[in-house]
């Protein structure tokens, strides 16, 4: 730090405390001390991305709700309904915003998420994993109780016994799915669905109301074209085991499924009544290279809104550089890094728990401590996860602080 | 669940009811339920494994204790000080267990997480990342006035004055210890560290406490002997620049670095006084492959004492089972996953952020749903990270609730 630019920091420290009268302001903001300031209304429209201590989460409001507008114009076009899947955001003031702009509920990964969503009054949740084992079924009947439009999937012919039993002894209802098995969890469509839908039929308290699925596989599958075949022949059977489930006098409620990269390909499919897409309203690298309908290389229907904010804490070699973001900080799960955002020529690699290695031999300008450098990430839903407040920002001004409220209900 | 064993579980469910007159108890026990019932001395210890909704992160506490009693045994052996890193943990219980057993403090690896530890009353922290950008410098100068024996690294001239700067403001002293550069952050061991100190030198308020040394590359280099020759490299740059400090009269309070896989091997390098393992408590996959110093392929130093307990929630497949952890329960930063226990011939695949594919044509046994898994994790830190709590268990008994109360604090 220069002298002048000391003088300029120490006279703006001074005339923020005198405004706010706060130590906070002088010394920049812990992340909880930025959200009590937020709440506050963020008098003067002080807080901005440099009063950030990084790593941080932040979410370019403009993108992520044009995101939101154009996936939920999209399906109600379709006429289908939209459950986006909350596992990407965890966030009820997300979801909130969902459900604002037409989506009819959210869907949960597990029970602990969406007991955290129920008691900040999202309704219409999916919970999209199986409920298994008596803690977790009892629980599963209490949020029953309190939100009785809460969906349960199952798959297999003893939970859904157990489910029933609890049900039984709690005076409840329960909404069940059928989870179809697309390489991951659930039973085979067509007669073995048939089979446990007919047996489920018999049991006191468990109502059908669907059938779950989703073709993970199929999301990410590069190019639009590829990606098209691959969903398609999923959907097509589930649609057909929609079909003879109802020729076998069964209501289906819905059929349910489809991802960001499957949208506007699942929601031509007849028989299909609703998609539960989650990445659209972040975007990441992963979904950035999946490829466009018109068969260009970059996916562009929705726009990066994501970020993950660092700071350079250490500039060890000529061309090296060391940011505060390492494997707590990022997703890992995939064969790539994070890409560094208004930069180029950037190399990203992980450099420990803490820390992020960049080589910028060939980037566009100078890195030197204390720089700050925006990443967008490799795969939102693992990245999110390890944040407990994302920053909603229009430009450099912060204008919300929102709690990623069901961080860590992985239960 | 058969008729006979719902009986069962309906009558145990009545009975703990009835003991504990808890609604938590008949439906099982969410983690803040386990919490408060622990807070209360898990009266007639009925809280066990069992009762835990998963995915949950068990440590044996028996083994626990053994690695925490072993270390501190060997490098009170050598005459050297132990100042174990705490980032592995995130946890204020186990660093008082720590210190309890000997340790002079802890290191943390960002200011947020120091943060946390001085509010539990840790003292003796060494940050081991240097604290860039004028609002972390003021919580540096902040806990400095709270804590005054934690040491800061520094490894750039400016950032360093920028601290004296504050410190000065603030009328506080703050220690530093010089990063060296070993591939990741610090600055260039010999001649470079000695015209860095003599700049310190000058800066009020700055005080040199002495040398950060960690050569992160080496901790995990496979055979003793080959892990042997690259620490030591290191660790004799460090300790000839002391030398070299030293000669230049500069007092050097002390040189610290090493890990878990270099405690035996740095501490036999005249001059360094400190270790800082880490993972040594919890061990994981990573370290048991790293090789014994007796030549064997697998690391038995410490034992494996921190598990992920799963369950089965899904068998779509013939010798596929389905479990409830993925990328948002177990760390994704390593090329292999979880190893699972007690239970031999079982192949982890990751299948997306909620669930674990296992693949047990060549197990031991069947698996079905319901069947509850524990398993080694592929890398402890970023694994501890994605939990609010960790379970101590002796047997089945759940003994302590731990909040890792560091998680997340990666700022």
């Amino acid at each position: 730090m220069t002298a002048n630019s000391r003088r300029e920091f120490l006279t703006r420290g001074l005339a923020l405390t005198l405004a706010t009268k706060s130590l906070a302001a002088q010394r920049g903001y812990t992340h909880a001390e930025a959200e009590k300031l937020l709440a506050g209304g963020n008098p003067n429209g002080k807080l901005t991305k440099d009063d950030l201590c990084t790593p941080a989460l932040v979410l370019e409001l403009d993108a992520f709700e044009r995101n939101i507008q154009k996936m939920a114009s999209y399906v109600k076009s379709k006429n289908l309904s939209l459950r986006p899947h909350a596992k990407t955001h965890k966030c009820p003031d997300i979801a909130k915003a969902q459900i604002q702009a037409g989506a009819r509920g959210i869907c949960s990964a597990k029970i602990s998420e969406a007991e955290v969503f129920a008691e900040h009054g999202i309704r219409g949740q999916l919970i999209t994993t199986a409920v298994v084992g008596k803690h977790k079924i009892q629980r599963a009947v209490q949020l029953a109780g309190k939100a009785p439009d809460t969906i349960f999937v199952v798959d297999d012919e003893n939970n859904a016994r157990e489910l029933s039993e609890a049900a039984q002894a709690s005076k409840v209802n329960l909404n069940v799915a059928i989870d179809l098995y697309f390489r991951r969890t659930g039973i085979e469509p067509g007669a073995p669905t048939v089979a446990l839908v007919e047996k489920i039929s018999k049991m006191p308290r468990l109502k059908l109301a669907g059938l779950q699925s989703y073709a993970g596989y199929a999301s990410h599958t590069p190019t639009w074209a590829k990606r098209r075949e691959v969903s398609r022949e999923a959907m097509l059977r589930a649609v057909e085991t929609r079909r003879r489930l109802e020729k076998s006098g069964f209501e289906v409620g819905f059929v349910t499924g489809g991802s960001t990269g499957t949208y506007n390909i699942d929601s031509d499919v007849e028989g299909m009544t609703e998609l539960q897409p989650g990445s659209y309203i972040f975007m990441d690298v992963d979904y950035n290279r999946i490829g466009g309908q018109d068969g260009s290389e970059k996916y562009t229907d929705f726009d990066n809104a994501l970020f993950v904010l660092t700071t350079v804490v250490s500039r060890p070699e000529a061309r090296k550089a060391i940011v505060d973001g390492g494997f707590k900080a990022f997703s890992t799960d995939r064969s790539f890094g994070p890409e560094a955002r208004d930069i180029s020529g950037i190399q990203f690699s992980f450099a420990g728990d803490e820390h992020g290695s960049l080589d910028f031999s060939k980037a566009s300008r100078e890195l030197k401590v204390g720089d700050r450098l925006e990443f967008i990430i490799p795969h939102c839903d693992p990245t999110v996860n390890l944040y407990d407040r994302v920053y909603g920002v229009r430009g450099d001004k912060v204008e919300k602080v929102w709690r990623i409220a069901a961080r860590g209900m992985s239960q």
